[in-house]
Formats: structure tokens, C-alpha cells, sequence
């Protein structure tokens, strides 16, 4: 997984003052991912459509809409 | 920031043969923070609303509903 149980359990440790399980920080990387994903898939046909060698954070934005 | 300007580098790499521009890789860690964020706090009031302590799994796909 690219985002670490750690990291995940801290964001939503920081949204309140419940406890963390590890499933539900390994299941919230998982989404991410999938999410990250998707969106650098699409920015990254943004920018292919567009006829550039680089990707842009306008690509981003344009993945987005 | 949350997430590496290197680990998003590597994901929009990860997705097609193209440059990735710095910002494009700061744009889209501003965009999983904000996404991550938004999840995590709707998780964390819904283990609330369940009346307990610890977030869990579902409580992470709830908040995806």
C-alpha cells in the first residue's frame, strides 16, 4: 500500500478524539489509493488529449470536473 | 502537506509515460488531503452517531455512501 496505517490513523485521529482500528486506517489507504489513482489516470489523459509531454496540476483540475 | 511531493510524483508516473510537473504533484496531494480529510471527519461522526468509541471499517464505507 502506498499510504501507511500510521499515517491514515493519524488523519482521522486528528478529526476527533475516537479510537482508531487498523482495519478502518487500512481500509481508508485503500480508498485513497484507488482514488489517487483515478485521478492521475485522468490527468494524465487530460494531458495526452491536450498534446503535452507534461502534466500539469491544470491537468488536475481538469480530472476533477 | 500530508503526502510527499516524490510519492505523488511516482503515482501520476505510475499512470502513463509522461513528465510530471511539480505542481501538478503538489495539486494532487492538496486534493487527497482534502479528500482523506473530508472522509475521516464523516467516519469519526459516525462511529459518534453509532455511539462508539472506535472508528471502524464500516464506518469508513459509510461515510463514502
Amino acid at each position: 500500500m502506498e499510504f501507511s496505517i500510521s499515517k491514515m490513523k493519524e488523519m482521522i485521529k486528528s478529526q476527533g478524539d475516537k479510537r482508531v482500528s487498523e482495519d478502518s486506517a487500512e481500509k481508508l489507504g485503500n480508498v485513497l489509493e484507488t482514488f489517487a489513482g483515478d485521478v492521475a489516470e485522468e490527468a494524465v489523459a487530460v494531458a495526452k488529449e491536450n498534446g503535452r509531454k507534461t502534466v500539469r496540476a491544470e491537468d488536475i483540475k481538469e480530472a476533477l470536473r
